[in-house]
């Protein structure tokens, strides 16, 4: 297939190398030297995304934030202006529900097919191809991507219609930000109180307490190393995404607004860059434990 | 062994009965006719706490709250006008951590021995003696009561010293109880968002977002169905222990407290005999989809 890949990033690489390694011809969007060896390995440099979109069957985007989907598809030599009839867009970046809604509509008005499809499983699950593919728009579309996503990914779900694969990320990125805040607040709580936290995380691993964040994550702040992982600075913005859209939908979410305050805080206190699992060093702060 | 069991409830009558089934003598306390069946397989009906103490080698108290621990230790014909030296007190309860030392101490100043050993598991795992036991105190006085804590449980702790056990609890609900507001909060965003919460709930089991909350109490609010379970009127309780604690050791829990908020409405919404799954109804109202 001919495929264009927009969004040579830390997740965007291993991912385009996945499609050029399954022998699709690849169409990459400003090569440079750390994304040199995709060109080596059989992709092919295009001058701007509407070259990319020119020459593609399929285009994929895989940028930071909803901004830069928007800029891609509809700005100067954008994928809009390259766009023909039939041609699929499939967004993957993790961006507004709401305003996914919009580009695709924009995007069918050129007689095009699009889906959302953002993913789960960070840099590691990329660099194994074992992403989580949550996927929203028509099946017909959706099946036709197939071969693309399981060149990417394990567990691959269209949730709905278009926009449902960002809400499906969204609602992903509520529940593991809340749950490092709950396990934060109980470890640190453990602490505070005089017991050993290493402990008390291991007699609760088993119980309704268990999850995948008690177990990886718990052992990141037993440990005390916050080395990334999933970065607070980019958790903070999948939350600015919850909050966002629960304004646009008259929806409270208390504590995930809550959660995001705690990240504010975070950065403020210079801890951005670290792991998600770095949440932890706010609380102790604010219970004068700063490690 | 002869064993006192004091808090013949829902919990205490199949705890109670595990252990005369194992061919304890056990002395009980306030025999009703609910409870009268665990005088037909061997019990022995005492008339009064004080009675138990003097009778039994070990004291196993399962009774609600701090205060009710308080009375029957200390009160009027109290386990404590019973104890002589070389008996050894459990409290099963779960309870305020501080409040724990307190009684130890006073326990200890008899010549007796403390061991907080409160569970989880609920009804069901107190049926199948399949408790998970976190427990505080001395290594030498876990080891005296494990064959009784073996009748009634799996998951067996000893978390660290007096106290220690009750911490563990408090952290259990903690994580258990802000899991299911992230989840809760996550499947109301979905589902106002337009997708179908129990297709987002199938794309995020497997990856970080998994948790047995997410697998079995997200179930239940895809199903709107909140049989207890575990009551939300039990679970605000075991929140006000933590809130209460971290007043007492000047630390902060913002989303501890904003769910204990979030029970307090739920109550007022006259939801507190619900299963604590029956959160996400609050999140509902406010979201303008009270079913």
């Amino acid at each position: 297939m001919n495929v264009g890949f927009i969004g040579l990033g830390v997740m965007g690489r291993p991912m385009a190398g996945h499609l050029i390694d399954k022998g699709h011809t690849v169409y990459l969007h400003r090569v440079k030297p750390v994304s040199q060896f995709l060109v080596d390995k059989g992709g092919v440099a295009a001058l701007s995304a509407q070259e990319v979109a020119e020459k593609s069957d399929v285009v994929i985007l895989m940028v930071p934030d909803t901004p830069d989907v928007e800029a891609v598809l509809f700005g100067e030599h954008g994928v809009s202006a390259g766009l023909s009839a039939g041609k699929l867009v499939i967004d993957m970046s993790s961006i507004s529900p709401v305003a996914t809604k919009e580009f695709a509509a924009r995007i069918k008005a050129l007689g095009c097919a699009y889906l959302d499809a953002p993913v789960s499983g960070g840099e590691v699950g990329a660099k194994n191809a074992a992403l989580t593919i949550m996927a929203g728009g028509a099946k017909s579309d959706f099946e036709r991507a197939r071969p693309l996503f399981e060149a990417m990914g394990k567990s691959i779900t269209l949730v709905g219609d278009v926009g449902a694969g960002q809400i499906a990320k969204v609602a992903n990125q509520i529940i593991v930000g809340l749950t490092i805040q709950a396990v934060a607040e109980a470890l640190t709580f453990a602490r505070k109180a005089g017991a050993d936290p290493a402990r008390v995380r291991e007699a609760l691993m088993g119980g309704f307490a268990s999850s995948r964040i008690l177990e990886v994550h718990g052992q990141r702040m037993v440990d005390g190393t916050y080395d990334p992982g999933f970065r607070i600075h980019l958790h903070r913005k999948d939350l600015s995404l919850a909050v966002d859209a629960a304004k646009a939908l008259d929806l409270s979410l208390p504590t995930t607004a809550a959660t995001q305050q705690l990240m504010n805080a975070a950065i403020a206190m210079g801890d951005g860059d670290l792991d998600h699992s770095g949440l932890i060093r706010t609380l102790e702060a604010l219970a004068g434990l700063r490690r």
